[in-house]
């Protein structure tokens, strides 16, 4: 996928307490713009992952810097599990108890990072 | 503890595969040496694991960075949970399948850090 993805130029909105979490037809449609995410159940709701491959650590470290930054941009944070040889990316959106579209726009975006 | 950990100022050595893991007896003598590890099982071996509380997200990234850092000094490297407001360290050593004193190690130099 070499266009870009226009989720990535959209940005994250507040999301307030009580927001109703995407359907999974929405999740469904939702996945079909990303590339290579999958949605998996983490202690009773649903969240996005993905798992991005290096060589050694520092690679990691620096994909996690600058997923911070554009997270801190958004205002919107992912758990992210940094390893040697690999960074695992889990989204989901606390004040929906679930996903939103935040978590599909920042996953965008997570993406545009590492193809640039 | 204010006083500089002893452990803190060794460093790690090469693991060959085949290397040991400590004895229970051994991982109880190391967890007297740390402050706030706790020893888990974790797929079938043991590992040191601490989490670190923080205020938003940035304080955690740059704690990543600086355990980053330690840990290619030494050439051993952590499992690192970057959350939202916390930082989880995972330790043990894949060669030996479970916990060396290299572990120990690196953990009194992470307290170190987030003592200075």
């Amino acid at each position: 996928m070499s266009d870009p993805n226009p989720l990535a130029e959209r940005h994250c909105v507040k999301c307030e307490p009580g927001t109703p979490p995407m359907s999974s037809h929405e999740v469904g449609q939702g996945l079909e713009q990303l590339d290579g995410w999958t949605v998996e159940d983490s202690e009773g709701h649903m969240r996005l992952t993905k798992t991005f491959k290096f060589k050694g650590f520092m690679p990691g470290v620096e994909l996690v810097n600058r997923i911070a930054e554009v997270a801190e941009a958004e205002g919107h944070h992912p758990d992210v599990l940094l390893s040697y040889g690999s960074v695992t990316v889990h989204l989901f959106t606390h004040a929906a108890g679930g996903l939103t579209e935040n978590d599909f726009i920042l996953a965008a975006k997570i993406d545009q990072l590492t193809k640039s």
